[in-house]
């Protein structure tokens, strides 16, 4: 089968690789139909992360069509269409009784390396899932895959965001940052009753897509981010900031934002670079920083019936679908931030 | 001044009153700009609340103009627009700061006769409201009269219900009965990010508006409201019921439509009726049966902040606005069912 | 080997029953090391459960060794003791992951006939769990099966009943019932920081021990629990109430006990009876009325800790530690009320 | 009458000053029987803190008998005995009725400057309350005004820090620092129903005290708390991580000690120093990271119905009972660190 892999310090390869089996009682072997490319991809082939070696088949986002179902499964079938959550989990253990399926033994990653469990992952045509039960959860009949590709990592994202800031109605929602996710947090805001939603960015095609999503834009090239918000709550500030850019200047910015006691929940990656929070500084504005770790198995199942009811189009974020053979290109087309968010189809 | 007081079994009569004034330091006086007429009103004049007696002034909606303010305010001030709560409350005590206002010490009603504090209500030209600081909101310049004057009931109970029945995105809602409350629920629902909301009713006209509103309209004179819940939900039920009607027959439809643990939030208010559950009955399925008190005082800014926002739109239900001096026929359009809501202005 | 089986109204017979093997790659097989005999088990045997056949092995809540592991298992190993959970769930379904594991599509109770799924219950040599990963929690070494046991059902029920009411540090909890789930709660209720807590019961052995648990004993038969409850809150009532008895003068009881808006959580069984709830009479007392379904699934691992760590000491509860070929000594104390809680040690 | 004020860099006065009377009808004066030194107090007279100007009368913590009641007062009477919450604030505003008092437009610290209000302290023989009926809570008989003095800062403060880390039964609880606070969060872990807490200290009599409350001591120079934390929480770390310190090095030893995912709640004030988060370090630890603001104000009533039932003994704190007279001793020994808690009495 044909697979995204690893090709060393930035670059990935289209590979001809065997085609995965059951391993356990409890796997499935899912045939892709569609795999989702993710800034997360591109730090793990800068190289850095421990484990992530040669020939890893990328891909942590992928729905498909399950070719062979472990005897030990209950909820998946052959011939059923599913989506994968990023991750793995037992169901059963005292963290997943808390939801807190990243403390689970049973945690791994797809598409990671070995330091998250070795997973091969769904850049492929097909892929192995372990745990299946827990892992796949199938796809309604009317959402598209491009669509339901989003479910295994990026909008539970941006919805984890929202569940962990505690957004309820009639709060005020700042988001810094219009990509993929910032726009997902936007829609997710909406959700949660927001009555007022700021998207900050410099990229005017950003502002307006957000923009259309409800929320008023924030040029941060043309005025102070922070005053402009001061000026539309009556100085006071957001009740929550979501940080999705990932950099210094970015959550300088978001922590402006906020009202005294916010909660500043952070869904970019920052590497390379240290944040200084001053306590001090943050002791009388006393914002809760909140790094957020999207929770997909909980919430995908309430994100595939909002999607279903058109409650929230998130397929709005996919700017370019490509075929698997185009692999190549659609790395560099993002690593060059000429796209927004685009899927694979082998 | 003209006031509208309650003149025996079934009659409400327009009186000549003496115009209040402050009578405590935290006392404001409001110049009453809207005032509603609620259902509660029609139970109120059948005559059988204690110590509700003749001359009563009736209403407990209302917006006005603060004519006199006490010297122990801070947040009221003459000349401003404000909408009351429905009830006063003293913010310091245990259950206040529990948010349980219900059970303060200096909780009364407007309106309702001496069982629940011997104020008098806001259905005349002016009003006095102790402990204004607690009882008044600034209404937003945005809004009109007859939408902000829903903030002091109807509005926050549909929107408590939501709170204690604890809906979240992804959720099914019915609500049982598409009246002035039952489409306030349907909105709030909303808020809440619900994916489905039925409204379950018998009139086409109000049907019609829960449709406009986003719910799945169920004719229960033409299908069978619990088969088509079950249809329409895989067989599981409702997440959440709202029971909107008050009467056994609807009790008994909002029991059939949820799903095993499902919450069963009471609304309506049902008189001079049992309704027996057999605990039997309910051990399997086991639905929560939850009166609800509708807490104004909580949610009133964030209600004012999401219709301000445009995020819902409570002023739809308003059928009728008429001159203070019609209220005689304003009660009997209400009670004839002729109107929806009804606001009277001074 | 030996099981206890139902053998028509009103009887159980111990019966030499072929021993369970794996049907599944994730079911288990446990030597049962000790079973409870539970209030529900008595109602069964009334024999008016529609699907409750003769030769129904009983026993939902047990303690075992694992004899043999299904190969699709993860957490689960020969030779480790477990305690299950009264039902199984698969883990990964909508339900599931919102922790409503009573809807889940492959819940089933352990000996409680085909109604419930047709699982051969514990009271037995040996005992089949399906979905074991699930189904089974690992018991630490400190603790005695006669204690563990206890986390099948009994303990999660009033637990359950606790998170269920939102108890919280400072409420009043007064519990109607100081049977076994009632001392129970009584426990439970420290654990969310209850400051009071009221035990109403009529015998005065079960008093003294729900004394000895710190509640306040509340003899029925001696002074009127409402005005008692009405006297130590400031005539306010309790935040909470939970009813462990299952008749109507206890309902009625708990009911009085509640202040206004407060929770009444159901614990107890009412069968053969309805209990007529005015909604009329509840709508200005407006008690949340909650039946309780006990979740072990999610609570079984927080409450082995609570009880290794000494916080709890569930195992007082337990009168009677018998063999299991005495059972139907032990049908016939626990019918007759002449045993708190009754273990089988096969 | 005497008052203690600031005198000066590092340096504090016993002055005569006038006795204040009331200024607003919702005042009240109240003739102190007791008020405690804070280590905030001490970080006042280091004379950094703008607006902290010479001859401020110090003091956010303190109890007394109301000795003059504005005629605008509720639920406060002359010649009863209240404690205060650290801060004012109306009750009726948007953020208060979110219980985000710290953004009240009325919230003021007493003790603490003009940056804060410019309110006198309780260290003195009489001060001046706005808005009583929010800020004064009445004490039971059954509390000595050592014990209730706490409830207006230290005491809520721990509580919050439970609250806002949702601590809840099961979970194990890390205290960096067992001064008075961290020893008050060990009881509040308590009060949740934590199944495991350690305290982390260097002082053998800190331990010990810990130890006394339920606490396993964890001695940071014989053992690497990191270490130690995760051998007996089978090497995932705690649920939650109180820095009840206030220094860098605390911060370390608090962040190492939680689970991915834990939250860490700062009570500790940092100043003068930075703690240079890497966001890069924590994003797959993920620690939430929540600074604490006190809120005596929606906690207080619970917390002194607590102390009155026995369940928490906070009073245990204390270490000295000094004059009023003995003023300068008593910060002189709060600064050289030979006292833990401190009360003053007029």
């Amino acid at each position: 089968m044909k697979a995204v892999a690893y090709a060393g310090e930035g670059k990935i390869r289209l590979e001809e690789r065997e085609r995965p089996g059951l391993l356990e009682s409890t796997d499935a072997v899912l045939r892709v139909t569609a795999a989702a490319v993710c800034g997360t991809d591109l730090h793990l082939i800068e190289g850095k992360m421990p484990g992530f070696e040669e020939g890893v088949i990328l891909g942590h986002e992928f729905v498909g069509v399950v070719e062979e179902a472990g005897d030990g499964l209950r909820n998946v079938q052959a011939g059923q269409r599913y989506v994968a959550s990023m991750q793995t989990a037992c169901g059963g253990c005292r963290p997943c009784s808390r939801h807190d399926y990243r403390n689970c033994a049973s945690f791994a990653l797809f598409g990671m390396g070995y330091a998250f469990g070795g997973l091969d992952g769904g850049q492929a045509e097909y892929v192995r899932v372990p745990l299946a039960d827990m892992t796949l959860a199938e796809v309604p009949d009317a959402l598209a895959d491009e669509t339901a590709v989003l479910v295994s990592d990026i909008l539970p994202t941006a919805y984890t965001a929202m569940v962990r800031a505690g957004v309820r109605p009639g709060d005020t929602v700042a988001v810094v940052g219009a990509g993929p996710v910032g726009q997902l947090a936007v829609m997710c805001a909406g959700l949660f009753g927001a009555s007022q939603v700021f998207a900050v960015d410099l990229v005017a095609q950003r502002l307006k897509e957000a923009e259309a999503l409800g929320a008023v834009p924030v040029d941060a090239g043309a005025v102070d981010p922070s005053d402009f918000v001061a000026d539309h709550t009556g100085f006071l500030g957001a009740d929550v900031v979501v940080e999705a850019v990932g950099n210094k200047a970015a959550l300088d910015t978001a922590w402006s934002l906020g009202r005294t006691g916010a909660v500043l929940a952070l869904v970019g990656l920052l590497v390379d670079e240290e944040w200084p929070i001053s306590c001090g500084d943050n002791y009388l504005k006393a914002l809760d920083i909140r790094p957020i770790i999207g929770d997909s198995i909980t919430h995908r199942h309430d994100l595939l019936r909002l999607a279903e009811s058109g409650r929230i189009d998130p397929g709005r974020v996919v700017s370019h679908v490509l075929p698997l053979a185009d692999a190549e290109e659609a790395y560099r087309l993002f690593a060059a931030r000429e796209a927004t968010k685009i899927i694979l189809k082998p």
